[in-house]
């Protein structure tokens, strides 16, 4: 297995961060097999949606309206504004995913495109970790 | 890894389609593996739930309530009517998911079914990316 | 490919389990790998989040308002009360989840726990399968 961890500068507001390039070129020396991504924290998650015609905010409103941010709505509700919202972010967009790659190029279709969604604000720093199993 | 591509007639109205016979077909004969599916489209994704009882009907009903038709709500509003929401939906139903199999078995229950949630009314057919990864 | 099932007494009541111990003990003596998670049921599902600090009870009020429990707004409707919005739990938390590990050691960040969501009440015990995949 071939591993290797991103780092991305995602900075202090809430965010939905394109990794697909990142994410192309770790698997487009690697042949076929099955690439996990996985993103180590607990209020940030995983997506794939067309981007660069709007779903980004979309995906954001869309989650502040399942997942409201009245913080007296939530048992968990240290830390900043809209924390106990947060943490439930990952029960929803999983921060776990499978891409295949055949010959080096991920099966995604010409619209899709891999995205962080992170809604931490105290950490301007996030981490992925990419795994790719041979096949 | 073994692959093969599938294609489904979904025709111009959204819906929810079982393919857990055609999978379990890829999968029975290739012994023990993560059987990998994946839809390369950005306006649906897959799901497992037992059908039959009506939860398909109940599962695109939830969608129309969590992600509202109404263009007016979404940055991304080209298209068909409701085309902003269906970006959404493969957030919230990953278009990726990984099926263990032991001796060519599937290990799903009894009452799990693997269905592709289609949201899109302009292409009448899709396709989904079979991949096995022997262990 | 290396598999266990485990069992977990559920009880009667709709709750949200943490199985990460478990999970670690069977990854630690395994090396590099993906390791697959596995729900045989239809009325459950895994998430990644943090536990201890109430999430688990934010995530039990979240899918009730999401998934409302009226009977009459679902076609499947048959059993205890609540079951037709029990069967879409796994739309929305799905019963698959991959897990990266290196030297044994689960790619979980320090506030990440894996958990059953398990909303069926007739059935007591619940089962999961493990299969780790070599790398």
């Amino acid at each position: 297995m071939d591993s290797e961890t991103i780092t991305l500068e995602t900075g202090h507001t809430r965010g939905v961060f394109d990794i697909t390039g990142k994410v192309a070129r770790f698997a487009a020396i690697r042949g076929d097999g099955h690439l996990s991504l996985f993103v180590p924290h607990s209020t940030a998650g995983l997506a794939i949606i067309e981007t660069g015609s709007g779903s980004e905010v979309d995906l954001i409103d869309m989650l502040d309206t399942i997942v409201p941010r009245e913080d007296e709505k939530y048992r968990h509700r240290h830390g900043a504004p809209g924390h106990g919202a947060d943490h439930l972010i990952p029960s929803l967009l999983s921060p776990s995913l499978v891409i295949p790659v055949l010959a080096g190029r991920m099966q995604l279709g010409a619209w899709q495109a891999i995205v962080l969604v992170d809604f931490n604000v105290d950490n301007a720093v996030r981490q992925v970790h990419f795994n790719f199993l041979f096949g």
